[in-house]
């Protein structure tokens, strides 16, 4: 995976409007992969019926998880609902908790959802050409509340580390749905 | 300086192309406050006679020193040289040393001169829509070898800290300049 020399330089391709990149890896999310994070399962199996969509990619680079080092790279998340539910990421905590990370939108529009480990929450919008930070110690999952690709570049410690489990439990507090024609976050009703 | 509340998220604009910021903060170099860095000094005091052009400019957030933290912003380097030496940033270690620092350029070109203590020298390309990983040790400096302003936008560890004073005293081993029309990276003559 590790194609870079992260102690000599180098440069990677980000298309600066798409995300894509041609030297970074693709990592794909189909909803299969992600069923049971959405609140509406019987939506979601009756989706699967007939396609399984691609929920999001991320393009990264295989990163030395040391001490000093960053990771970054793009996340390009797909316009869609499985019930009335937008798509989204899978989201996680840093393994190293107070780790922050900065999201650069570069094109659609959505929401970042976030929590802690005392179950405090946040929700920030995420609009083209804004930077959003994510703080120390919250998990974070960014939501595609438009009609268009969400795409944003990603920034965050390399050893900080992806704790993905902790999340799939139960998931989070809140969950970003559409109600009578508008974006509401409403508690998640797992919780 | 710190508007932000970094335990708890905030978003800020960036312009994806001029790299302009409506809420974060300029800092501005001129000239006159970096003339001893150009080699061709006479260059530069001919020039301070008529005018003190604006060399770069960046939008930064007063962030946290504090570990875990990011650090990140804009830079906006213009075209122009002094003599034949290409217009560029100060340029710095960080006083943490081992930690790294990721550029993505949104618009223009240029290049990234980069050294760490033992004189090892790097020079990478900035090319619009490609993410440069400055390296853990290296001191780094970007230099605008084209004709529209260099826009880059900029993460690192909040706790790097800036260390200017250890390259200001002899500058870098190498500068990047114009010589027969084409952009040429030669050994610094006051090393």
């Amino acid at each position: 995976m590790n194609h870079f020399d992260w102690d000599h330089s180098f440069y990677v391709d980000f298309d600066l409007a798409a995300g894509f990149s041609e030297k970074a890896e693709p990592t794909r999310r189909y909803l299969s992969q992600m069923k049971d994070m959405y609140y509406d399962s019987a939506a979601a199996e009756k989706i699967l019926k007939t396609e399984d969509p691609l929920i999001y990619e991320f393009y990264e680079l295989g990163f030395p998880e040391r001490e000093g080092d960053l990771a970054f790279g793009t996340t390009i998340l797909y316009p869609g609902k499985v019930g009335n539910e937008y798509f989204m990421t899978k989201g996680h905590f840093h393994t190293k908790l107070a780790t922050a990370e900065v999201y650069y939108t570069l094109s659609g529009e959505g929401c970042m959802v976030m929590e802690n480990p005392e179950g405090d929450t946040l929700e920030m919008p995420l609009v083209k050409g804004q930077a959003l930070y994510v703080p120390r110690r919250y998990a974070h999952r960014s939501v595609n509340t438009g009609k268009d690709p969400l795409v944003m570049f990603f920034t965050f410690q390399a050893d900080a580390g992806h704790d993905y489990g902790t999340i799939e439990t139960k998931g989070y507090h809140k969950m970003v749905v559409e109600k009578g024609g508008e974006t509401a976050v409403v508690p998640n009703p797992k919780w």
